[in-house]
């Protein structure tokens, strides 16, 4: 097979002329198709739906009324599923409401306004960010929202470059990053041990610097052996450095993005410092779905088990839109994409600056894409070459319409790029 | 019924040995009540569990699967019942998670990081909030969280002192206080129509001056004939001031403490605002939890049928409480309490500076009552004279012995002061 760039003017206005007929007959069938979001489909809402039956107590394990005020930590067989889930021990997890994305935003708010041990961020001329591109809109959204000035830093095979991190903490200004280690958003790699090993030992100019260690996809495996992830807040202790790294995860991919249990793990200075802000914001989370879920999976093994449920449901759809990539852009040398192990998402790197524009023929045609830009800060991508695709949600039938429509549209723009 | 202060040596002799009879039998009896917090009982519990029954579908009346996220605002019946608990359109409420002190927080932080019209209340030197006094310890404490300097205001028995209120409000540093306007915490006092239209047609130096309407017990009435709080939002609307009220609730003490349902009720104005945040803190809020709750009340007449029910629970706790309070020092010139008609607590307020002291000998013999002061920023009353009586979670017996006990505690300090 040839790449585009070898084919001859003909060979290339007989391809455009194919692909534009393609293009027309999807934009006459009047399609409306979202895969715009990495949310669950509805049948894997359904495995989960075991989980919201009624309880025959709300008694938690050590007696206490889940339905009443207290225990703002959560309850403790909680508190030891997310422990297990992430490798860490009880007392450095807080088992919290349905979302981590506020736990997360509400971290930064606690940093910016009362600091991580040095003076409030916001007191500060300027707090810089890494942001490791590409990456999830909703991180970037928090700290633009803080006035942070980021500084992309691009992801490789085994994770973020690790050779430029190293080099930018040595500004005392560049507070901190978000990760998401393992099924990167979008480009599901996991970070490699040497990758996680050289975050832990970092040594930062800025001693308040801190990690957002996003660990959503900790147990999203598609396969059986899925990605291995080293853990970080082990691996940081060995250098004192475990005040660097706050954790969060959520049940809302493994249960309900909007029914669901998350937490916070850190260090005992930080779980102390979150815990001051947290007496204040709240009086405690929701107990009584904290028991729902604990009681429901009881230890690490249910959850496997659970997973192993949806990456049932999810395989086929990963495939679908894997196979239609390599049907109609393989082999042409116009468009790259990772083939993930687990997570939410493949992505999908155009190029020739012409992810926008496929974007907006795929929108013209019905189908509605993540915002194309939205994988980096204030949604400009450099080299606009990212697309997010989010296969999880649309049915595997809409899905290959969807596929076979985006493989299109790059090709068309792709083809003009040539020439044709 | 002689005053205290009209006893003869010998008589307060007596009384003061009779007392600390009375008492010394307490502290030998090993009590542990704990009447700190304004929480309900297990039986007050017990009559929501049906909101937690599973539901047959997880769909919202408009096709929304709750499950997943998205909705951000909240389902619209859920939206729709609190709009009616509150007499406002449901586009101006926003249903949210199980907490109203989180979103008031919130509502601060926001103030605190980016204003509220103006510039972000922390770059100025200084930002005073009015404490009406005595009022609920966390509201005071979010504000101390970020630096406001509190400025004392009496509540009368029809609201919070208008005429100080008027004259503080001059200041443009003043940019705020938080109202508990129907049975207020702890004195249960609902404001008359006269200062809710004196607080609606405010005219504050500070152009986003802000009122944290914290409307907690606007349907906790403890008989049929509750009182009449007059709707603040349509009132300040006639004065164009309807951006100044940000108004709350939650369904904590309808339901569920750790597991029911907030909102956040304001101007169209305040709505866009908070949701610009909201957009970035989180995807949505529990829907599932908002649908159990919508489904189970139906309407604002359901909600008021239920809340019968936990009259008929605490009626005769308060009652428990009075009485005993009329029977220890009733007509002794040196105490004095209201009368709530509803809400989670009764007043008592100490002469002569004896409400530390009292609540110390509570402590001693076994009895946690609310931090003596706490109801004061800072946790100090200058009078020394408040303490915040909880009688809702403790069974009738055991209150019929704290109320008995705190009533002795008093009493001596009291003897004491009388130089018995």
């Amino acid at each position: 097979m040839k790449v585009l760039a070898q084919y001859t003017k003909e060979e290339l206005a007989a391809l455009k002329a194919e692909t534009q007929k393609r293009y027309d007959a999807f934009a006459a069938k009047g399609l409306a198709i979202d895969m715009s979001r990495g949310k669950p489909g509805s049948d894997q809402l359904d495995i989960s739906n075991f989980v919201l039956d009624n309880l025959d107590t709300y008694k938690a394990e050590n007696g206490f009324d889940c339905r009443n005020y207290g225990l703002l930590p959560g309850i403790d067989e909680c508190r030891r599923l997310f422990a297990d889930i992430l490798g860490m021990d009880m007392k450095n997890v807080i088992a919290c409401g349905s979302s981590s994305l506020n736990l997360m935003f509400d971290y930064i708010a606690q940093c910016y306004t009362h600091g991580a041990g040095g003076a409030p961020w916001g007191r500060l001329d300027k707090v810089k960010f890494i942001a490791v591109v590409p990456g999830y809109d909703r991180h970037f959204a928090i700290g633009s929202y803080f006035g942070f000035e980021y500084i992309n830093v691009p992801i490789l095979a085994d994770g973020p470059d690790m050779d430029r991190i190293e080099e930018l903490i040595k500004d005392e200004a560049v507070k901190g990053m978000f990760c998401v280690p393992k099924y990167s958003n979008p480009d599901g790699i996991t970070y490699s041990d040497a990758v996680v090993e050289r975050l832990a030992k970092m040594k930062p100019a800025a001693k308040d610097f801190r990690v957002i260690w996003d660990n959503a996809y900790c147990v999203h495996d598609l396969t059986d052996d899925g990605d291995e992830l080293k853990n970080i807040f082990d691996e940081a202790k060995k250098y004192g450095n475990e005040d660097i790294f706050v954790i969060f995860t959520s049940t809302s991919k493994i249960t309900f993005p909007g029914a669901g249990v998350s937490c916070v793990a850190a260090s005992d200075n930080n779980v102390a410092a979150i815990m001051k802000r947290l007496t204040l914001q709240t009086i405690s989370y929701d107990k009584v779905n904290q028991l729902r879920h604990a009681r429901a999976f009881k230890d690490i093994a249910g959850i496997k088990e659970h997973m192993k449920l949806h990456a049932a449901i999810l395989r086929p759809k990963f495939r679908c839109v894997l196979d239609i990539l390599e049907k109609e852009l393989g082999g042409l040398g116009v468009a790259s994409w990772a083939k993930p192990n687990g997570g939410y998402f493949i992505s999908l790197n155009v190029d020739g600056g012409s992810a926008k524009k496929a974007g907006e023929l795929c929108r013209q045609a019905g189908l509605v894409l993540t915002g194309v830009g939205a994988t980096f800060p204030g949604g400009i991508d450099p080299d606009d070459r990212n697309i997010r695709i989010a296969p999880t949600f649309p049915p595997v039938a809409e899905l290959a319409l969807a596929a076979e429509l985006l493989c299109i549209a790059v090709k068309l723009v792709c083809l003009e790029n040539a020439g044709a």
